[in-house]
C-alpha cells in the first residue's frame, strides 16, 4: 500500500478541495469520513476512487476495496482531512452520482425549495429514506448535498434514494399531471391541518426555506397547502421536524 | 448608558465565562443573543441581569427594559460574545431558573435518558413546546441546558414550558402511580408501533441516548416500548426527529 506523510504532497492538496463546494464541482467527486458511511458506500457500489487511511488505524484491512484503493496517511494528514472532532481515521474519495434520470412514480417524495442549513437537508433526506420515499428533489437554493455536514447527517442515505437536482416546477407538473397531490406547507387561510389529509401511496410533499417558507409561485401551484397544529406557544417547528412529521404521518 | 469598549474589561470577561458551563454554574446565570430571544425573555418575565448592546447597532430602543440595565459595547466585544457567525450585535444576561417543583399532571412529558447532542435537546425542547406538553425533564448524562447551541435551537421554549434536571426513575414513579403510562424507545420483541398506540392527554415518552438509546433499567421500568416502523433502508432516525414524531402521533 502506498503511503503519503507529507501534508503538502498534490494528492493530500486534492482532498483537501474536495472540503470546498467549488472543488467538488470541478472533480465531480466528493470526501466521506468514518466505517460507517464507507460501508454503506461499498454496500451500494458507490463509485469509490480513494480509500485514505491513517496510520494509526489497524482495524483498515475490514474495508473490501482492492489494495490499490488504498493509500496510507499519517495521522497529520488524517487531523487535516477530518471535519469532525473525534476521527475514525478513514476517508474516501467517492464519485458524485447525480440522479437525473425521471423516475416512474410509485412512491411518495419529498420537494425541498431552498433549504439552507445542511444538517436540516441532510436530516430530511435521511428521514426520506427511513419513511420509505422514492427520493427527493432539490430545489433552487437548497444547500450542496455533497457538504460535509450534509453527508454527515444523511448518515449513507444518498446512497439509497435518489436525489435530484431540478427545477420544482417541472416536478410539480410531473406529479399533478400523473394525478398525485402536491402539498404545500404553509400556514394560510386555505391550509388544512395534516391530521385531516388520509395516508396515501404516491404524493410530494414540499417543505420551504428555514427563515421564509417556500417561493410564492410555488405556492401557487400546490394542489392544497397543509400546516402542523402548533397547541403550546412555540412559533414554529424546526423545518426537518416538520417534514418528519408530515413524511410519517401522510404515509400509509 | 454605560459604555465598555475594552475587551478586558473586568465584565467582558465575566460574560465571556457564561459561554462555558463551568463559569454558567458558578454565576446561576446564562448568556442569550439576537432580538427573537430577548423578546422571548422579555416576554415570558425572565429575570435579566443585564443588556449588552453594541455600538454599532440602532435599534435598541426597541428592547423594553430599565436603561440602568444596557451597557453599550465596542463591536469587537460583540464580535467576542457572539456565538453565531452573523450577529444581531445584541447580547443579554439571563438569571437561570430551575424548575424543581412537581407540577401537576395534566399534559404529556418528555423525558431525555443521555441525549449529548445540544441542537438535538434543543429542538426537542422546542418541538415539545409546539406540541403542547407540560415540560420536559432531563435526566442523567444529558448536556447542559444553557449551552449556547442548546439556547439557540430552543428558541426560547425554556421560557414557555418547566424543564427539569432529575432521576427520571422518579418520575417514572409519578407518572405510574398516578396512572399514566410511561413509553420507552426502543425496538425490542415486546415493542409496539407507535402507531398502534391511541392518542392520549397524558403520558410520558422517553428519548434515549444518540448512539445506545435508553438505559438498560430504565428500559425495565417502562409501561411499553414503542418503536416507528423503518420501512426504507435507513438504519435508524435521528432522535429529534423521532422524538417529533412521536410527541405529535401520541397527542390528541
Amino acid at each position: 500500500m502506498e503511503t503519503i506523510s507529507s501534508a503538502k504532497n498534490e494528492r493530500v492538496k486534492s482532498w483537501k478541495k474536495l472540503q470546498t463546494k467549488k472543488g467538488r464541482e470541478k472533480t465531480g467527486a466528493y470526501l466521506i469520513e468514518g466505517f460507517h458511511l464507507i460501508d454503506e458506500a461499498v454496500k451500494n457500489q458507490a463509485s469509490i476512487l480513494e480509500v485514505m487511511i491513517s496510520e494509526d488505524l489497524k482495524e483498515s484491512a475490514t474495508i473490501s476495496l482492492p489494495e490499490d484503493k488504498k493509500v496510507l496517511i499519517s495521522k497529520e494528514i488524517s487531523k487535516q482531512l477530518s471535519e469532525t472532532q473525534t476521527t475514525q481515521g478513514i476517508f474516501a474519495v467517492v464519485e458524485k452520482k447525480d440522479s437525473s434520470r425521471i423516475p416512474i412514480l410509485e412512491k411518495p417524495y419529498l420537494f425541498l425549495d431552498n433549504v439552507q442549513d445542511p444538517g436540516n437537508l441532510g436530516t430530511m433526506i435521511r428521514t426520506a429514506d427511513a419513511a420509505g420515499f422514492g427520493g427527493v428533489v432539490l430545489g433552487k437554493g437548497t444547500v450542496d448535498l455533497y457538504n460535509n455536514k450534509v453527508i454527515r447527517s444523511m448518515q449513507g442515505s444518498h446512497f439509497h434514494i435518489p436525489i435530484f437536482r431540478d427545477e420544482l416546477t417541472k416536478w410539480f407538473d410531473l406529479f399533478k399531471n400523473a394525478g398525485f397531490p402536491v402539498y404545500g406547507t404553509e400556514l394560510n387561510e386555505l391550509a388544512v391541518s395534516y391530521r385531516d389529509i388520509p395516508p396515501q401511496a404516491i404524493f410530494a410533499v414540499v417543505m420551504g426555506n428555514e427563515g421564509n417558507g417556500m417561493d410564492k409561485k410555488l405556492l401557487e401551484k400546490t394542489t392544497k397547502n397543509i400546516y402542523i397544529p402548533i397547541t403550546g406557544q412555540a412559533e414554529s417547528l424546526n423545518v426537518a421536524i416538520a417534514a418528519g412529521i408530515l413524511m410519517f404521518a401522510l404515509t400509509k
